[in-house]
């Protein structure tokens, strides 16, 4: 035993428990807090986040990881957890108190104004704070460095690694093969879905949807799922790892797939080793990486035929009247229903994309400086236009409609789509390593799909970046072709293409 | 405004934040957390447990508190907070980390060992655990120090002021004046109770305790109630102050009691004034004071007949066949029961110090090593004959039964007789004053009652002590005569006495 290294070991358990304190602040926030602890409850995790930010830049962590850098009886994980610290420590003492508390300040401001100009409808209210928070991004990514694109600093932290240039070569291969794509589809007959929107009872919904998460491997002693007004999971250790749902009567789709969307995020918590707590090692590899898990399960998966042989009739058991005379191959066709629209968490597993291209081009331009805040309405509706071919028709169903940006989280977008597009490589891989994968799902065994995840990906932690962990899986780099081929082999026999 | 002052009340205000923070953690535990959860939670609460105690102990808040405690320009209350917030200071220092520590895996396996031999039946597998832990209560009371009795130093960490040698002479009131009164009651015939005990479904005493809240006043936007084993309130700040409550089917007793007596805890705490979040002025007194709150609603209002005038008949409109034929004056009396019986937690009101006194005898002895350990249970068992006439038939239903010195809590227990005893010296004061008061509480009405609260307590935060607002209230310091004038007055009504 290193006793150097178990002292990090220690610091980083205690960062650890404040940080997922801080977790279970907010999940509590958005689950059951009564309305008048808001105030309060802001105050509490912002106190908890000052202390997480001292104790990630303590002295003592420094030179435990100073001594450790130099240390060559490691092993191989423990070198790169070391690595890893101290590239945090390095970027954390970058940003001083004062800095940190400014843009906190300039955040919740954002927050305000944002929700107000949404409701009001009225981008001029929002302009001021966000004109400002811009421009503590912009002296953040010169504290970060960067040696590239001033925004490859804010995308490593959310996806370390990805650059900007890599990302604009990326989406220009949506942008030329979907798009087309997309029109195609678009000119075709639409399927029918009326039934997703007739009446289903809340408690049913609910019921099925645990039925749902059981079945891909969920565990519920180590887990939980509540209802919140926006779907997330969230982790306080592997061990105690929390979904959410939202439940919409008249719209079988909310519940459906916050539930195995959100349960593929949960199984990569759930899968990363507990005796890695609070270490790299113990921890998920990047944003993109965890949204392939969602993504894998939601769309590879759970809008897939073989799932819905099996769990229709189930569906169909629940609720008889609705779903009369409707075969599993017409609910297939209803759940993948493509056709452009203005608001991104609504849109299909297509067409999702172009609403990320355009946050990513536009998040872009600000950063490098190209076009500033008063630009955004008309910028995001000319794209709207040029990608989407539709007139938005008002900011808050345009550029006023997400939050992220108010909450300073911008290089967060663009992971979204890495997400499905890793999921795509990844289930490819899966259905060549495993030939009888989907015969399973069709019989409603999911768990030869989750073990090979949990080896894979789910126990390794962070030791790969996500570039070395899909060339290690795949044997190449993210390559987009994935994506266009699940697409092709998809909607060919959904649509008349 | 006064600089050092406002320094201060922030590093007091981030200290609330940690602390509150914790108690998220801890209501969590209790009322949702997944089961393999337990073991990273115990650690992240331990984590913020010592952040918090090296806040409170830090250079800069002791330079802080010794400027200001020679700052003639503060006001009284101002004063107050500092001479308040030097003493805990002062406390904290004499613990060091290493004996805070010690205590702390002292606590956690006298827990594990008293859950064992609880459900073993064998105290042998919790005396070596326990006898650690009283060597380190000793060991704290001469860290604290005392200037009387070494029990004192524990008794003032809950009750802050109170003395052992005056609990032994109000503990001699008790046995003088209760035991015989209660030796008289228990010769009467008893009266019926048999229509509690049937079947009562859980949702509509949901239901109806939810109402039973809304009545006396608690703010569900300021609060929430949820299920848990053992109720409990807990807050973090004013404006989010949550109790909890546990439903038996076949005994409507639980959740009538935990509601109102739960209640009365909240309400306080609700009313303590906001804007001194984190200040001792935004504190409760003590924890007699605290239960002389949830005794008052439970006991002097909730036991008596004015309440149930009102309340009765919606009881029987939910539970018209369990309750058919039952009168106001049959329910008053079914809840009244007086009967000697080996569990504290289930006791009646009159009964219940009996349990305390025994406590109360053990501990103190304990603490000045007159009795060891090893001589619990037999000691238990005689004094159980003695006080109560009652053969304990096990350790589980006696020495074992309370969860208390396993947590460490010595000198806990008389807060709840001293709770009592204070909520029937209030309760007749607030009749002296108010001489509509049981009139309205007839008609539904609590409001005058919690106003009157509101105005002599709770928005007094911890301006004096519990000895000083009695006298501030009634005139003069604690007197037992109250308690038994209404126990007098009351069980005169009940039985042929």
């Amino acid at each position: 035993m290193n006793a150097a290294y178990e002292i990090y070991r220690e610091l980083l358990r205690k960062l650890a428990d404040v940080q997922y304190a801080m977790g279970v602040l907010n999940w509590d926030q958005e689950t059951y807090m009564p309305p008048a602890g808001a105030e309060l409850r802001a105050q509490q995790i912002s106190t908890l986040s000052g202390i997480a930010h001292n104790m990630s830049t303590s002295a003592e962590l420094e030179e435990i990881l100073l001594k450790l850098e130099k240390d060559p009886s490691l092993e191989e994980k423990e070198k790169r957890n070391i690595v890893q610290s101290l590239k945090n420590l390095r970027l954390n003492k970058k940003y001083s108190q004062a800095f940190v508390e400014t843009m906190s300040m300039a955040v919740s401001e954002a927050f305000t104004a944002w929700q107000k100009a949404k409701e009001a409808n009225n981008f001029s209210l929002y302009a001021p704070a966000l004109e400002k928070l811009i421009r503590l991004k912009r002296e953040e990514c010169t504290l970060a460095g960067y040696t590239g694109h001033p925004y490859d600093a804010l995308l490593d932290q959310y996806e370390p690694g990805a650059k900007t240039a890599d990302l604009v070569v990326l989406f220009s291969d949506v942008r030329s093969q979907l798009v087309e794509f997309v029109r195609r589809i678009a000119a075709c007959p639409q399927n029918p879905d009326e039934f997703m929107y007739l009446h289903y009872p809340k408690s049913k919904q609910w019921d099925f949807g645990i039925e749902l998460l059981k079945q891909m491997g969920y565990d519920f002693d180590a887990g939980r799922q509540d209802i919140s007004s926006h779907p997330f999971t969230t982790n306080f250790g592997s061990r105690d790892v929390r979904v959410t749902t939202r439940i919409s009567e008249n719209n079988l789709n909310e519940m459906i797939w916050s539930c195995i969307h959100e349960g593929g995020h949960a199984l990569y918590e759930q899968g990363l080793p507990f005796s890695e707590y609070g270490l790299p090692s113990g921890e998920y590899i990047s944003l993109g990486i965890h949204e392939s898990q969602s993504r894998l399960w939601e769309n590879n998966v759970g809008r897939n035929l073989p799932y819905w042989k099996h769990n229709f009739p189930k569906l169909q058991a629940v609720f008889p009247e609705n779903l009369k005379g409707v075969t599993p191959i017409d609910f297939f066709k209803a759940i993948n229903k493509v056709h452009p629209s203005l608001i991104r968490t609504n849109a299909d597993e297509l067409t999702y994309h172009f609403h990320i291209l355009i946050r990513f081009e536009i998040e872009k331009a600000l950063i490098e400086g190209s076009i500033e805040v008063k630009d955004l309405p008309s910028l995001w509706n000319s794209k709207y236009k040029e990608y989407l071919g539709l007139d938005v028709p008002s900011d808050s169903k345009g550029v006023l409609q997400d939050i992220h940006w108010s909450h300073g989280s911008l290089g967060y977008f663009p992971t979204y789509s890495l997400g499905s597009f890793y999921a795509a490589q990844f289930y490819a891989k899966a259905k060549a390593e495993i030939p009888s994968l989907e015969m399973e799902i069709e019989k409603g065994n999911l768990k030869p799909l989750l073990d090979w995840l949990r080896l894979k990906i789910h126990a390794l932690g962070k030791f790969y970046t996500a570039e070395d962990l899909c060339i290690n899986i795949c044997g190449e780099k993210l390559n987009f072709k994935y994506f266009m081929d699940y697409a092709k082999a998809k909607y060919g026999g959904l649509y008349p293409l």
